[in-house]
Formats: structure tokens, C-alpha cells, sequence
């Protein structure tokens, strides 16, 4: 009987272990756009490597003062989702997490044209991770979702292309400038003082999530699924109820939450596997 | 150990249907304000008839369209209390319900002086039922709560009297008018169409939350503990975000929270929980 | 520190038996429409002695060969409440169970008139019980359910009185006479043979759930809310589906459940946690 | 104890991934009669690679607008198929997913000839897969099953060959027409108006599951293992309940289910583990 149980001890030690997922933190993709290297990390699900199949892809983004090793390292990304793939709450998917701090800080396209980072993503980052790993290229199986500055990435990148995502999740996220004199007080506290009246407009309209939201077209409204979360201390606050607001004016199908808690990552780490499992809901096309 | 158990049994089987807790959901009291009888419920903890102690108390108001039933029925407020008692989340303590409904609905003194409720709720409840019960008269063991008509009661009520009440709790709270024009509209809604200028300014700024926080005075911004909740589907939505956008920008330290859910007994009954414990810190902790 | 565990305890101890439920299983109400006492069992809920306040009802009607202690005995509805109202999953009600045994069996009046069960129910039973104990008298708070026979009685009662009820739950119910001849054949069955063609057809309209179903108006459609439950092994499996058709094409909202099971106890105690859920529902006003 | 686990890892480290389960969604066969490659996906349980041992075989087939990748990613088959047999609730078993959606949609062979799916299924890929894989060929290691438009497949594959399979399962399913009348309205809705009414009638005993049923020969009646099941909500509820009453009068052992829920993946993934263990006791237990 006990050579029963060992045989199966050590059959089921290396089923858990062959089944894991993994993480890489630390590859690159050359950008022609950017002129560099850039890192990203990606977990890969459980199976990956042994199966034949494509996967859905959530882009993770990380807030300022991280780089593509946040969501690893603070945000425990490989043990809530394995544990929501295997609780059934996600179903497996790989994220990639890219890095918007190297070099220059932000996920936008500066008016001066010297940081493209938002043309990097979208043409480069991309197609290249999408063709590099088994990934589903459709919109339905494609997410994202962010915190802080990343949040902020997740707004403006759904809003700009509600055709590549079907869901969008900004934690505490940075909803960007009020109002155009708002947006040219960014660019001096950033150093960027030459900007004319018209490029400070141009970058207000696309760069403010509330200004996108009150201009969306009828036909846009329920072109992606958003979960927007950001704790009652946290200090953006504002912004964030600003937007559940103009989203229900303008009803604007959305999940809204307000939990206990500040801009930290005990925070994001309990908003991580309700993400995951709101995510998966596009996924398996209830 | 069989013996000690049946000695047990006997001295105290005596004693044993006055622990729990009891629920008289049709009791009435005098008012001559109101020149009627008001109905009343109240919730007494378990052993409140055996012991001497007196208790912390909390006036929990229903909503439009319910009376001083609603929290006993449908709250399960009696089920809800006594598994958070037990459970040590909450400290024992009286809960009131009082029948704004009869006769004429709500919580407020109307302009032309034909309905008083809150000087009824303040002359004659309060020290009616503080002096029949066995209740703590200090403002630390007072505590507010009730849901939409009756969060809008919670709200004016510590609002008018921060003095009173330790803890506030309003739920999918009706916010009350947002400008003096607003207020005007309420009143031609209700028929009452003879009001001053004057008048209806006063009434506005006695009867708005976010007026009252606005001219809240500094030295009484941590006069009350507030917990705040209210769904992210709740129709109610804009006058809540809006109060915790006042309330982070005043400065006046509070819980606010957006779940799951709309305007119903499911998202209250999962609130009640909360309140009962959070209004217990206050009671415990001085 | 003993001292203090042993006193908690005791306490413990004593609000645990005084919060008891209590079941009555041989209690009657004289009846001049039957000329005789009529036998009920009532289960009274947790806290009901030492509270005030009044509760919803309902009615569990047992089947053909079990009396007014059926639910109590092998339905084992005293453990069934108490744990379904303790875990939330229902909300404190009380239940009646009649007997429709004693003398001559079933819940229906007789073509001759000689067995005025229904006219007893509803004008004898039914307000001697809702002045007796502290019930709701209002139709939302007030649901039938029964199992065979009694899952019958459910049918029609609910069905000739949409008015009464707000929940209604037949479990492996007997649906009725297919057709005036099958009608016929029931009585024939009974030794009751003298009837007219005129007086079957009349029945046949009242009893078969069917014919209720077909010929209801569209504005009672949406009156009583339905929990229909049948074993797949059950013999009364044809009724029950074909109801379920009926509803379905008649656009009856209507919950329905085929799980694994025969005509059994064992079945019928599976389904009383969901059906004194799925009451409460109503109950607590979703 | 420590240098008991070090060898234990030393020495099976090798073999670690071999044990888990595959899933490749985008294989293919070559088929002579439908003059085109067919795709497939399969499930391989794990420790396939590494143990020598045959399996028994699962067809599951997918639903209309899904194709061979539907169970592999909406029903999440290896997460669900290796849970279950981790748990012991299956055993390990192969599981077959082939394309009934490319170039033309159905299980089944057309009037005139132009689609012989089903000559396809069992001359073809049912020999090349039992052929290619390590599969047991015996009946009783065989077992169908399929979801809406591949239920219907279940019905008539496993009505039409006993002799195949040991259990079918199918589920939400298309159970044909119910009249040639109505056999005839389904050629002219898909455009093939030019059938015989001596075809038709033809058509119509070969694709109807009650007709199948109805003049099933007495000897066939235990033949298959039924596990069927449909959400009351369900807009294919009125075939099934109907094939339950047909079995039920004739005679035919069978489970047969009804939950809560719709015509969707949630329901499905519900199923799924039921359908696994069902299987598996004729796998089991012969």
C-alpha cells in the first residue's frame, strides 16, 4: 500500500510541476519606432508549452515608477492567475506586461514627437507578440488593463482602438487632463514648454479620458466591456468618480467599484483576480 | 462531567428564553408635533431583558414606499444583528425603525410647517425611546443609517446634528437637491407651489448634502464617522460620487464604498453587515 | 480565563435553545363546511415566541397517504428551515401543513358536494391561521408548495388564485386530467359514477393543470411566481414536462427542474432548501 | 527524509513533462469522400506520451458557428478533463473534437449526396484517429457527445450505430425534425427545394430523434447509456422534454436533466464534468 501512495506521490509531484506556468521578466523586441531595445515580461499559462493551442492575451501595463517587472514582482501576476485558471475563475491566457519606464517614462506619443511609445505599441509590441506567441489575433480574445499611469495607457488605448479590445480594466488610474490648460501645466511640470495652443488641444482631446468619453460616437458605446476600480483614499479619486459619472450619463455600459483601500499594491493585487475573471467573461462569449 | 452539565441545565434553564433577541415591528408613540400616533419597530439585543446594563443604540431608516417594517422584513435586520453580535463584529446594542410613511411621507420639517417631522424625530422619538429603553444618552453611543429616502434622513440628520450621532451610515442615499432651482422643482413635484425665493433657498441649504458639506465648518469636519454605499448600478449614482468627491476635497475623513448592484434589498441586506460593525468601532473604541 | 469561556458558554448555550424553532404537528380547526375538526401541523420560526413582529407564510401540502405530519416526519422541514433560514438562504417564515387525509382524502371539492375541501381551505383554514398567529396577510408574503397530491393542490389552488398567492411550488405533482374522458376515468376510479358529461367538463376546466394553463389570461401571466421540480425517474414525468411546454409556448415565466430521482422522500427533502429560497426571493421584495 | 525527496526530484525530473495533457486544436485528416482536409482537435489525457497504455475515446462535438476549437476554448475541455480525472470523478480518456462547420456546416449526409458527413465520420476519421492514437476499440470504451447542433449528431450517431457506443450525451440538443412536413421546411430553409417526398420520408426516420426512438426494436432499448440534458431556459426545450416522455413510455433507461440556464457556454462547462463522469462508469465498470 505505501509503494501504492509513493507511486502515486511522485506521479502527481510531477504532473503539478510539468502543468506550471511560467514568467519570463526580462526578454526584448527591437523597436525601429523607438530606436531601442524594449523589455517586456509574459506569463505563459499552465500547458503552454506542451499543448498545441492558441490563447486569449491581456496587456498588463504598470504605473510610474515600475517597469515590466511591477505586475511580476509586486503584483504576484503567476500565482493569482494560476490560481484563477485553476479555480475556474479565468480561463488561461497569456499577459504580457511591457515596459513604458526605460529610457523615458509613459505609454503616449509626446507632441514633439520624440517618444512615440503609443505607435510602438500598436505597431510594433503588438504584431510582434502576436505572431511570436500561440495568441489569438481577434478582438474578443484580446484585453487590457492597467494601474496608475497604466491605467491611464488602459483608458487611452481602449478609447483609441475599442476595435483591438473587447475588454478594458484601468485600476486607480491617472484619467488624464481636465482641461487644456490642465494638459499644458503636464507638459511645463514635465519640461515641455514650446507646445502651441493647437498641439496642447489636439493632445487634450485625445489624452483625456473624460473628453473621449463625452465625444464617443452612439455606435461606439458598447464596443468594449470596462471594469474601472479605485479605492476610496486613493488621491485619483476624482478623476475616476468623474468618469463613472459621465459613463452613466452617457450610458456607457460599465463596472464600477470603490473598495477600502489607496494607491497601493495591496490594492491592485485584490483587484487582479476580478479582472482576470471579468476578462475571461469576453473570452468565453457568455 | 455529566453531572456538571445537568446542574448547568437546571440553574440556568430558567433564564434561558429571555437571551434572545426581540423584534416588535407595530409599537407606537404620542406625538404632539405631528398631532398622531407614529408607528415605531425596535430591535432588543439578546439578554437586554435580564440584564441591568444599558445599550448603544441606532436609528436605522427605511426608504420610500416602505415603513417601519421594511428593515425587519426585508433587512432581516433581526437574522443580520444578532449573527454579527455573535459573531463579535458588532456590539450589542438597541436598533430603532421609525415609521416615516403613514400619513405623509419623510424625514424633513416641510417650508409650510404641516409636516415637522425632525422636530418630531428629535423632541419627541429620540427622548421618548432613550428614556423607555435601557440606552447610553451619549452622542458615542449613537449611531444613524437608513437607504435612499432614508440615507437622505441619515445624511441631514448627522449633517444638522453632529453633535448626536458617533457614526452615519447612508446607503444608495437620495442626496437631496443640488441647487436652489432643484429644490424648487421637488416641491412643485409635491404640489407645493407657494414658496418664497426665500424660502426655498433656506430649505436648500438645509436639506442638500453637498451644500452642507461645502460650508461645513473646519472644527467639525471629524464630528462624525461616515461610511458611505451605494451601487454602481443604483440610479442614485451621481449624488453619492459627487458627495465623496466633496467630502476627499474638504478634507472630512469617511468610508466610501461602490459594489455590485442597484437600488434593492440584496445590495442592503449585504450592507447591513458592514454598518453594524462599522458603527461598533465607535461604541467599542472610545 | 476558564471562568470567562465557561460563562460565554452557558450564554452561548441558553441563547441557542431559547432561539429555537417549534413545530406543532397535532393541532386542529373545527370546520362547518367539512362538519368536523381538521388536523394541521405549523412550524413556527427561530425567535417567533419572544418577538413581536409578524411573518410571511406558507402552505405545504403534503401527498395522497401521508397526513398533516408528513412534512414533519419525512420531510424533515423543522431541520430544513431552521438551516436554510440560519444560513440566509431563506428568510423567517412560518409554515402551515393541513391535512387533507383524515375522513376522506384531497384538496379539491367534490362534484357532489359532499367533500368541500378547497371552500374550507380558503375560507375556514386560510383566515382562522392568519388570525391566530402574527402573519402577513398581504399576497407577497404568502406561498403554497406541496409534493403529489399536494403538488396538485399547488397547481390548482395557485391557479384559481393568482390573487392569493406570490410563490408557488409543485414538486412531482399530479397535473390534472388530460382530458374531460380522463377526467371521467378518475372519478369512475374514486366509485363516483353518476356524474354528468356537463358537470366532468366543469371539473376537468378546474383540475387539469393543462386546460388552467392554456386558457389563462395574458394578464395573469405574470401573477405567481413557479418552482416546478420532477425526478426524471418520477411516474408523474409526463404532466410535468408537458406543463413545462405549455408554460414555455404560453410564455408563463416559470422555474423548472428535472434532477435524478424517483417519487421519494429522499428527492422531495432536496428540494425544500430551493423552495424556501426561491419564496423568499418574493418575500423580500428583489 | 530530506534526501528521500531530492532523489525522488532527481530521479523523475526527466519525465516531468511528459505528464501533462495536450491539446492540439488545428489537426487534420484527409478525406476521400468529402475531397477535402477535415480539421480536428484532440485531447491527449496526461502521462499519454510516456505510459504505453491505450485509452478509451470520447467524440465530442461542437454546435453551429463553432468549429473543431469551440470545446477546447468556450468549454474549456482541458482544464475541465484533467480536473476530473485528477479528482478521480474520469478516467483518462482521449477526447476527439472534430470540424462539422468548414466548407459546410452538419453532421449528417445530405439528400442528394453532395455532404456525407456521417459517411465521412465513420468510414474515415473514426478508423484514422482509432488508428493513429493509442485508442481501445471496443464499444464499451466509446462514448458521444455534443452540444446543441453536435446533440443532435449524439442522437442520430448513437441511434444509428448501438453498436458503437456505450454512452451519449447530448446536451441543449437539436433533436430534428418532428414530421416530414417539418423535415421538409428545414431543406427549403437551407435552399434544397428539389427533394422527393419518398426522400423526405426517408430523411425524416433517419433525423428524428422521436421517430428513431419510437421504433427502436426492444433488443436495442439497453443498448446505449442516455445522459441528456437542457436549460429550462433553453429555446430547444420542447424537443427534449419531448424525447423524455418518448423514452420514459418506451422504456428506455435514461438520466435526463433540467437546470437553470440557457442555450449557452455556461451551461455547457456545467455539463461537461457530469458528462466526463457518466461516460467514465461504462468505461469503469464493464
Amino acid at each position: 500500500m505505501r509503494t501504492f501512495f509513493l507511486a502515486f506521490f511522485l506521479l502527481f509531484s510531477a504532473s503539478l510541476l510539468a502543468q506550471t506556468s511560467k514568467v519570463f521578466d526580462n526578454l526584448s523586441v527591437s523597436s525601429k519606432i523607438l530606436n531601442m531595445e524594449r523589455k517586456y515580461a509574459i506569463y505563459l499559462p499552465p500547458g503552454y508549452e506542451t499543448s498545441e493551442r492558441s490563447y486569449p492575451v491581456l496587456y498588463l501595463l504598470h504605473g510610474a515608477g515600475d517597469d515590466q517587472t511591477g505586475w511580476v514582482q509586486f503584483g504576484e501576476v503567476q500565482l493569482m492567475a494560476d490560481k484563477a485558471i485553476a479555480e475556474g475563475m479565468a480561463t488561461a491566457m497569456i499577459i504580457v506586461m511591457p515596459d513604458a519606464n526605460t529610457g523615458r517614462r509613459g505609454y503616449f506619443n509626446s507632441i514633439k514627437g520624440d517618444w512615440l511609445y503609443e505607435d510602438f505599441f500598436f505597431n510594433e509590441l503588438m504584431p510582434y507578440i502576436e505572431k511570436t506567441y500561440r495568441i489569438k489575433g481577434e478582438k474578443r480574445f484580446r484585453a487590457i488593463a492597467g494601474l496608475s499611469m497604466g491605467g491611464g495607457g488602459t483608458f487611452m488605448y481602449a478609447l483609441h482602438h475599442p476595435e483591438l479590445f473587447s475588454s478594458a480594466c484601468p485600476l486607480s488610474a491617472a484619467t488624464g487632463p481636465v482641461s487644456p490648460a490642465d494638459a499644458r501645466s503636464y507638459f511645463e511640470r514635465w519640461g515641455d514648454t514650446g507646445a502651441t495652443d493647437t498641439e496642447i488641444e489636439a493632445y487634450y482631446r485625445q489624452h483625456s479620458a473624460l473628453s473621449l468619453i463625452e465625444n464617443m460616437p452612439d455606435d461606439r458605446k458598447k464596443a468594449v466591456r470596462w471594469y474601472i476600480d479605485c479605492g476610496d483614499d486613493d488621491f485619483l479619486y476624482e478623476g475616476n468618480s468623474l468618469v463613472h459619472i459621465a459613463m452613466r450619463k452617457k450610458e456607457i455600459p460599465h463596472e464600477f467599484r470603490i473598495r477600502q483601500g489607496g494607491h497601493s499594491w495591496t490594492y491592485w493585487r485584490e483587484s487582479l483576480p476580478a479582472v482576470l475573471s471579468f476578462i475571461s467573461d469576453a473570452f468565453h462569449q457568455y
